[in-house]
Formats: structure tokens, sequence, C-alpha cells
């Protein structure tokens, strides 16, 4: 495009809206249903359909190992992989800063097309809107979703039982050390990289392994705290997991131990906690670790008929702490 | 709420968020299914369903006759609509600045939920982000939808015939005047107020009149010119309209007298422009008169074989001139 920022007018609905559709975004999205260009998209669904949605405002827009793109689409994907769901649509819904680079604009609309491509799901409608210089931030994105829930599944609290076992998908906490450092200008090896990917695969892998699993999370904003203070509380019943079996980059927990963090509370988006009936838990284990995106994947502790509603850690020398719901002020724009 | 202003930890996916959720958004929205509150909603679909998105950034953000929370269910509710769907389920995005009062997000939500009563849908999932003071401008919203589409329409500009008749629902231009004056305090009569409304059942009742019903548009963003000019280049036939059929409120057009503006290009959110088979141009008015969104509906003009691509109107004193697609830039954030 000769003009390289957007203006407001790309966002006024007139020849030049036109032009930012036919130039970057439908290249980039480009899809046999997107391309009929109603007002809507028409798909064909049927039976349990589950619906989701997120906005992302995450501050930096680029960070190790991704942009805000890439959390746009599997924060979406991953939050239908939760309720037991194959993700099929997305939505993407634009606020555009006046004057941000159409060049951004292109990486951010082609890693939402390869994030979407590796979920196996379709951008099918969306919308760009333009607002003053000052009135925005660069560029948030809103994406929803729709998808189809697998037969047999009831992903609830409610079937949470004492009993079962308590599975994380892996290391926490590298997603939220990656916009960190990417905030502060820490220098960090390499490895500091967001988890940030598309879980739709494992969680069909998993349910695939057990249909019964009772709960599936993804421990994005407030941590895996958050999730298990949510669980305990919906399920009335107590949760007790091991400081010792969590895993934690040793980079992350050093950006934790500089800054005051407690990794339990920082937002991953790309990891999922479940909870699984206790015979079924060995056969979900394997079918994680057979999956890229659960290779780490580890019991990380039990629900209890003691102490209903609350979530307890057993450290590493052998005490009992409580983990309470964060407050919410720890990271901000963090997704 | 203790706290009148909603801060970044309302954001955070902690206490506060919860809190937000539980004393202001759950009160408003609360449904069946949004009270489930999994990460996303399990709804039942079947067959053909329409999916659209959009983003509102409307400044003010409330005006003669309405607030962005209306703008942003009616929005959505008329896209699903305009694709032959009754609509059924609706997600909200929320971002907030930080700072914004906790007493105006009330107005907001619960106009968002007398809008989903008339317009029969229920809000079922949301998200709301908070980003600093300076970092957006209010209170942006997202609204996507789903709809099941009614078996036996097809609404695609494919369908478009020379002969066609073009039907307007009503005056047009009502919503940016609305708008205009509320950015540049101008005094104008009661009267001047935004169209903004669910059009569901006047779509409906359409279908039911001629489900053989060409297309279906709201002209928003670009107004009618924007929508005739899609349709004129989609369809490859031409499009004649009357200036003399088409109606202004006088104080609408005393506005785009003292702007400049001309009020085919103005943005218009209650409103449907139809392309109809001539044969049943008469049921389908009937149809609209009948219900309270349509009843100044009336046969603005039709389909060419001549001009293919091109809108042209007849102006009031004999001579026809071409309208143009507009280039964008008219009225920034209508919507």
């Amino acid at each position: 495009m000769a003009n390289e920022k957007v203006t407001l007018a790309h966002g006024a609905g007139g020849k030049l809206s036109r032009e930012l559709m036919d130039e970057v975004i439908l290249p980039a999205y480009g899809n046999p249903v997107l391309n009929e260009l109603h007002d809507g998209a028409a798909v064909n669904m049927s039976g349990r359909v589950a619906f989701t949605t997120d906005s992302y405002v995450v501050q930096p827009l680029f960070f190790a190992g991704g942009n805000i793109g890439k959390l746009a689409v599997c924060g979406t994907v991953n939050d239908l992989s939760m309720t037991g769901a194959v993700p099929r649509y997305i939505s993407a819904g634009l606020i555009i800063e006046e004057g941000f680079p159409i060049a951004d604009l292109r990486k951010i609309v082609e890693t939402m097309r390869r994030m979407a491509d590796e979920a196996g799901v379709y951008i099918v409608t969306g919308d760009t809107k333009v607002v003053e210089r000052g009135k925005a931030d660069g560029i948030f994105i809103n994406t929803a979703g729709i998808g189809d829930i697998i037969p047999g599944t009831d992903i609830s609290p409610k079937h949470v039982k004492p009993g079962m076992k308590v599975i994380l998908s892996g290391y926490i906490g590298d997603h939220a050390a990656a916009i960190l450092a990417g905030r502060h200008g820490l220098q960090l090896p390499d490895s500091v990289r967001t988890d940030c990917a598309p879980l739709a695969g494992l969680t069909q892998a998993m349910l695939a392994a057990a249909p019964d699993i009772a709960v599936l999370r993804d421990p994005t904003r407030g941590g895996v705290a958050a999730v298990l203070n949510e669980i305990a509380e919906a399920s009335g019943c107590g949760i007790l997991i091991d400081e010792d079996a969590i895993p934690v980059h040793p980079e992350v927990q050093g950006v934790c131990d500089i800054l005051g963090f407690d990794p339990l509370y920082l937002a991953n988006e790309g990891k999922c906690v479940a909870f699984v009936p206790a015979d079924k838990a060995q056969a979900v284990l394997e079918a994680m670790q057979a999956n890229p995106y659960g290779r780490d994947a580890r019991v990380i502790g039990e629900v209890t008929e003691g102490a209903p509603g609350q979530v307890g850690l057993r450290t590493s020398i052998g005490g009992i702490r409580v983990v309470d719901m964060p407050l919410g002020n720890l990271v901000p724009r963090i997704c």
C-alpha cells in the first residue's frame, strides 16, 4: 500500500477500508468462507456448540516468541478447547490506533493466519475500526470463536470429586516472564519465550483417552493459582498440590525472584490444567506426553474432601500453605 | 461497589475482576446460559449458522437516543439479521480505560441487556480488559453473534437481477446527525436521535413475505451510498435510485447543509436496504410498514441492466448523477 500508516479513513467503511481489506487482511486470512464477504459468515454446525470471546490488549505488541495476533487466535482456540470443543471458526475484530505501521499490521494478521492453520480453524468474519492517535495503544484485537462440543464430554466443575488427580501440561510462567522482560527491557536468555500455542490437538487427545475428564482450564490471567481457586470454590472440594511437582524454568524463577512474583500467579498462554479421575490419570498423561504441547505434563496434586473451597500447597520443606485467589493487580495487560 | 472507578485490577483476572462481574456485569446480562460461567458458553445450534462480529468505538459514548452499548448489541443483531438469520446468542468483549466511572458502565451494560431482550438474544459469554488511563477512550465494546439462518433463504448479491426493486426501511442519516450533534455541541431539536434499533423482527417479517429476497443490508458506515455501490459491484448490475423517494428528516438535512454532508453517505444503525423481486415488492413493503422499524419503508429505486457496477441518482430536477463509493473519511468513530 502506498500509504504505510493506518489512517482514520481506513476504518470508515469506504474505498480505503476496502483497500486495507483487499491488500492486507483478506490475503492473510483468506479462506473459502471469509471470501464470500457478507455481513456475516454462514457455516454449518450441529448439536452442542461452544461460543467464546476474548479481547487482547497485551503490551508490548511483539515479544519473545510471539505477538498479539498469536495470542488472539490461540487464546480463543484454547478457550473453545477447554470447553471440550473442536474449534471451528474464529472472528477477528481489530481496533487500530491511527498511525499504526501497516508493516506491523501485516505481521500480526499473518501470524493470526499461521496460528489458525495450525489449530485447524478458519477466520471467517471480522471488523476493523480506527481511532485517533492517543485514543488506543497500537492495536487491540478481539476474537470470538465457535466450535463443536465433542459428544460424550461434559466439562464442568460440578463433576470434580475428591480423589481426582490434577494434571498440569508443562512449565508455568513463561508467557508472563516474556512479557515482563519485553516491558522492562530485561536481558533474558533466548529460552525465555511465551508458551503461547493452540491446544486443540492436545485437549482432543486427552478427551479421547478419558472422555470423563471433569475440567479443562487454561491458566491465563491469574495463573494456576486463580484456576485452582475457581475450581475449588465452584466444586466445593479442596485441592492440594505439591510445590516440587510444579515445573518452572530456572530463568523464569529468576525473574520471579528479582521482581517478587510467585510463578503460580503468572499467566500462561499454552498450558492446560485438567481434573481427571484417578484411574484415568496415567492414560491422560501418556496422551499428553505424546503431544508437543504436553511433553512435560505431570500430576501436580489431587482433589481432597478436606479444606473445601481451599487450595493448599505442600511445600518443599513439608509444610502446607494456602494458595489464595490473586487480588488481580500482578501484571496488567499480560494478554 | 465501594470503588466508583474502574481500576487496572478489575481487568486482571483476580478477586476484583470477579467483583466487577458479580456486582455489575452478571446482574445486567444474567441468563441461564451465561450463568454457567465456563470459559465459553455451550448452546444448541443446527444447520446453517450465521457468525458475525463488530467492534464499537463510537464517540461520544452517550448520545441522543442511545449509547455505545445499544449500538453494540443492535449492530451485531442487525448484521445477523441481514444474513437472513434469527439472532440467538451474543458475546461481549469490553475494553475499559482505567478510571472509567462504574456508574456509566452500569448504564451501558443495562442498555445492552434491554436491547438483547428486545432482540430475543442472550448475551452468553464475555471478557473484560482494563488498560491504563490514556491508552483507550473510555470504553470500546466488541460483540460477536451467532444465529440460525432461516431455511429457504439465500441472501447474496449474486441473486440481484435487473428489474428488482430497491426498498429502504425509513429515514436516513439520523444516527450520524445525532453523533455529530453530540460531538460538536450542536443544539438540535429532540427529534434528532439515533435510529439505532434491533431489526431482527423486521427482517423476519420481510423474509416471511418473500423468502427470495436477494439482499438485505444495513447501511451503517458509508451509508446507503456504500451499500448500493457494494451491491452494484458485486452483482455486476446497475442501480438507479430516485432522490425524491429517499426520506430525510428536515433537521438532518439541515445538519448536512451546515456541515457539507450528503445524507446518502451518513451512517444509520436501524435501517435496512433490501433488493426484492418486483412481484414481491408490495408484499414486502406491507410487511415492513406493519413493523415499528419499517413504518416509513418505501421503494427508492431499481436494479438496471445498463451502467453495470454503477449507482445513479435521478435528481429532483430530472438529471442523473453518479453516486460514488465514499472514500471513507466522512465521520470517524460513528459506531
